[in-house]
């Protein structure tokens, strides 16, 4: 088989032409997980046209970043779709498989829960059961060390926050599991829509801790969900 | 006793769990001062829940960036609670004590004074007398001098400016006590949002100044409080 | 139990204060590792001293950016520990566990090797073969096209480049597990010391992608080894 | 002829002034295609009036970053001209040659497809017949690698992607033609409003890519325009 | 008294003209420390000729960022300096007053030494005396915690940080005293030289936290001994 | 005359308290113009009542940055007062001197006019006579260069330009008179809202030129104003 | 076939595995030269050892910022090649061809020539004749001008310069040919190392203008090289 | 006359072409003053060769940046040109003008002096007489105030400063004459290679001040000695 041929061939995998976008039914797949469509920069007609391209291959769907007009287009292509208006996330499952418990999502204020919630649904989507802990700060310690022992049972953590970002590192250095760090664009002034928070985060100096987007609640609960899978 | 047992204990800390809060009541004791309430990323909702719950343990309560709307809502829970619009302050204060003088707040400009406010409210409301002393940028430094007694009495200032940022170095070279210098957001163009001021006051040839967050006037103002308290 | 004994009782925990060090000899049994020593920043004798205080109470040591005089210093006080030169890091491993199959380390180019290989030896060391795929970056992706199967059967994947970054999205759209990604300083100009990777690592379309610090080859192989160790 | 003369002399060339423009009637003659109007930063009447200006001299007009309300404002000055909603495009065309074929204008995600289009529209008003791949972005490798041939027969292509920027590579190490590479704004967090995509493309490792500015899908469609002309 | 004859008597303040500086002798009076010298930028002779205009007036002398080549000429000026290698600190003092409990000197790790000791060397030419605890970063928070009623008995603390900076954090949010938050350029990549530590002391989520420039160990000790001194 | 009487009798100087602000009547004695008032940032009442208060002692009066409504209030408090729309500019000039011819103003496009114009009547109110030569970018240098013996004709010059800012060193490079460059944030994209022209300006390789903040009209004009002044 | 099968059977493609890197002999092949091997971050030692791998597929070679020593082990692999020291590369060139007439490489000013050379010689290499026009920057524009019919017979120009960068704009205006910039690292200040040539290049007001990557003299060459072929 | 013809006739200024630079011989007679030579970035042998060709047709040179061994080469081509160590400025001055009174140097600190003395020594060969005031930083008010006669009398100053950068607005506040304002690279830290003085003189609160690039002496000294030109 030459090249030509060769690179000519992966043309037959399966996807989905909209005209505005390739809808890649392939990817459950390859990645077992179908592509989550984020709503930003989309109109809701597209958003809502993916979304039940998607639907007729997959027993589940996210969209995230939506806002509620585009739901109520998507929910009449798709009325069995819920929104999540903290997260702003709309979300399908058909899927009835029990949650395996293993994931914490912790977030350090009030003002992150929507970017904790977001982790937290796409982690459940996933298969995970999750805890949340939400306004457990580093300028209080107590309430984040009453949990101990929940965090150090779990398989995989979620820490969102904004600010000085410093959650990850307090969590990373208390327990044995990987730390998926987010931060959040929550601060004003030198917080520089979270670049304070992504900076401290990635020179952490407790060591498992790994970092995901500002305000990416949903990569950090996908990579959540990936590390508490159920062994093979 | 064992390390996990030792862990474990910090949960008995006193805090009230509002759900998408945890009321550190336990601060006033450990800190001299209960929780303050940054309303900026929670609803109006969320920041009376919060107030509430602090008041009942307090007599003291500040609510920093919150618009006219929250202290709306505030204000049904707290009707005792007053409304500082130019620094868009919330605040509750029972304790009857006398306050004791040493704390001056200057700041460059007229587009200052909503910060210099905040910081000057916030000295009050932990016990110090404040002299304001506004619109005495460096461009006309008679306007500074002419203070020159006031400021050397002070034990404690706070130096409030926007654009090149001038005033704490300018003061620093007058005075003998402890600088706190804000950075505001006034100014344009490479200004950057205050970055400009900030860099400069970071870089102040002045010994004896430090610096807090962009427009940041509580947390200038609750340091300089902490530093004109009573001698113990 | 007051809230001050119960503070207070945390300072039972085990460690050695050296005066210029408090070595950590509680992080092995709370996060299953020890310590792991930075040695820039250090003298040699700091770190020979910190590496021989850990070596007392652990099976495993690992010292990170030693370069080769650290290691004579290290070497007179440990001689059992090996120098690894191309990833600059000292290495002490006295287990004797099988090395469990499953973390495949990438990289985009041959000056990638050094963070590439640190990756691959602190890996191992947490107890995981590692496959080595190195030179597989996106400018020709039959190289890396060709190792699909092994990309695929991994639990766990790091995926490390310089100049733009484009590896782990290429990798993540492939795969179905964890990518772990590192973006380098290799680049000159626009590439701001690994700036550029960086921020295209974080911004990756494809999901189940986490980062970590520019050259920080030891955090991204420790999080691939924490995902594939063995089920509890 | 002296210094001063020569200097003087260039003050002969055509242009028409409007008050508040210099409209450069002898820019199609120089460079083949009349001045081109960005309407960001102009009021509609004075866009309005430049193109009318510039159609009395030549066949083409581009308008771009033209919002509906200048558009109105430029039908009623030339009713010829027709609107491009989504490239946000006005255009009039009274050329009738063939289009050449040989460009091809990619972009990575539905979101990108504004700049694209632009970017199409441009080359197609240069006189080059455009192919449109959009959605092809590196998570979904197959997408793009099912289009090889159409990728190898350009002689110009245009890859359009914000996020992590990594198209113009993928594409760059493919073919043999130029590939201009246009970053965009789409993104969030640590994007930076396009720099992290920009920062990518500028250190892409793939030869024969070049870099226009955040969103100039007009810089890029001229630039593979030129190249695809016919030859002299 | 005319404006020009106010502003000209300004001229009458006592400093010592050395051509290439102009010796401060007043500020021992105004601000209650003589000049500090900053050794980076100066030749040796400069610094030893300033250090010596400064001797004959004041009984205490500070040298900062001084290498040994610029003590030995120093040495030569003024036989009763001492050099501390690790500060980098040339000091004289020949004031007998006792020191005044109160300063805590604080840092995250080993590394961070150096400007912590810098600060402590100030705060005690200052007069006040200072319990170091090095070593104590939040990745082993027992570390710290153990030392707890040593933190909480201080009127002032500097807390030293580079990688992300939480220290100061984690600090303040257990004492009721002001923590000068010292960032260092300690750390590697996304540290930015210390921008990355330096930005998330400034958005610190604690009270009373105020920040100094970055490896300004100098100035957190000044602000720390001015905090402490004795009440008036 | 000791030190504090000296710093003392500097409060002489008049100017006069708002209690908002201390208006400095000094200032036109001292620098030959009356304070300018930057609108921005400060209520439409807070600019009448400055305006008003220098209009008494002053016969000429400058407001920068000021919208429509700003201007409404002002007139009712200054019916002599007149506005500027595009350079939004309120102006009242009772002075009746010549203009001084000297000054000339260029904008490289016609988005940068606001700015140009702030510049243009700022020098005529100091006494200038200024030409003006509107969208003259480097990209049509025949539009420049038709006008070369005015260009060389004057004393002061000021070059607006936004996107790449080159039109300074174009100009600089022309002419023997000092060039006061203005970058705009006129552009998109990597523009960075004037930064990228602002530090092209601050690069320029002619000799002769210098630059003020980002959309600053008034500084330059000012400046060129002042240098453009008769001879003592 | 399968999608398994499909992407596996890209594993044919020919490389050759050297360990540290994966020569790709396919690129002549699919992209008409082979590829360029950079210096920077390898060993000399892998730089021949890919050389010649490269050396005995192909009838030309490039290696790009390669110091003498590097050209010392090179030319004892491959006799043939030829070092230009002024640009940094290593060179070997057997195929007869004639050069094609078409490509013009200026420079701003002296200290430009090193990426203006390297620019020039790689387009010698793939087949262009080259005309250099070095030290015409626009502080001196009949420099340029004088030039005018040289440049408007180019079929494709690399403009190379530091500090403001603004000749691509000058020379974008003049020619009708598409203009490839590339920003230097030359100057000082607020140049931050070519930053600020970078985004004026970026930001440039005439159309037919991309930009590589800073002082990647290299990749313009190769640009201007492809524009330039003959037509097929 | 053609529009060809009209720029072709450009071509008949001189200049002297060396290969490596074209020597603008038109320069002194288009702008007053023959070309600055910018070592930096050139070899001295270059260097030389320029500055023999502009010593045959001009009474005065300038190389700014130059080391003692570039003054050596030059020495030997030119043995009348002198070299000023601490400005690193070789100067060669045959005219005999009487110097004309009227700018005043200013700098903050010590270490700014080199760049101060470029900037004296730049004004001194355009013809003005300077007066030196160094070390007059604003930490330390009455050093500056001293001499406000001085300040007063100028027509033009050049304020130097690293750090904070806020010696230009103070002097700003005090004269009526243009303030060039030059930051220097003094400092550390958040001073960012003296960014953070940039930033903050082009906020500067005080009208009549322009910025020049970091550490840019020449530039500003060149300025002022054209402000201070005799009335024509």
């Amino acid at each position: 088989m030459s090249v030509e041929e060769a690179l000519a061939s992966l043309s037959h995998l399966p996807y989905q032409d909209l005209g505005f976008a390739r809808v890649d039914h392939h990817r459950a797949l390859r990645q077992g997980f179908p592509e989550v469509i984020l709503a930003q920069g989309k109109s809701p007609e597209q958003v809502a046209a993916i979304a039940q391209s998607l639907a007729a291959h997959s027993d589940r769907l996210l969209v995230t970043r939506a806002d509620p007009t585009c739901y109520q287009v998507v929910r009449e292509a798709l009325p069995e779709a819920t929104y999540h208006a903290i997260a702003r996330a709309i979300i399908l499952n058909r899927s009835a498989g029990e949650l395996r418990p293993g994931v914490v999502v912790l977030c350090g204020g009030t003002a992150d829960i929507p970017v904790a919630e977001e982790a937290a649904l796409t982690a459940e989507l996933l298969g995970s059961a999750v805890v949340r802990l939400y306004d457990v700060g580093i300028a209080g310690l107590h309430r984040l060390l009453e949990h101990l022992s929940t965090l150090r049972a779990a398989r995989a953590l979620v820490a969102v926050a904004g600010m000085e970002g410093a959650l990850p590192s307090a969590v990373g250095g208390l327990v044995a599991a990987p730390v998926i760090a987010v931060p959040t664009s929550i601060g004003y002034g030198a917080s520089f829509g979270g670049l304070a928070a992504l900076l401290a985060m990635l020179n952490s100096c407790a060591a498992g801790v790994a970092v995901v987007n500002i305000d990416n609640g949903f990569g950090a609960g996908y990579l959540a969900g990936l590390i508490n899978r159920r062994p093979d």
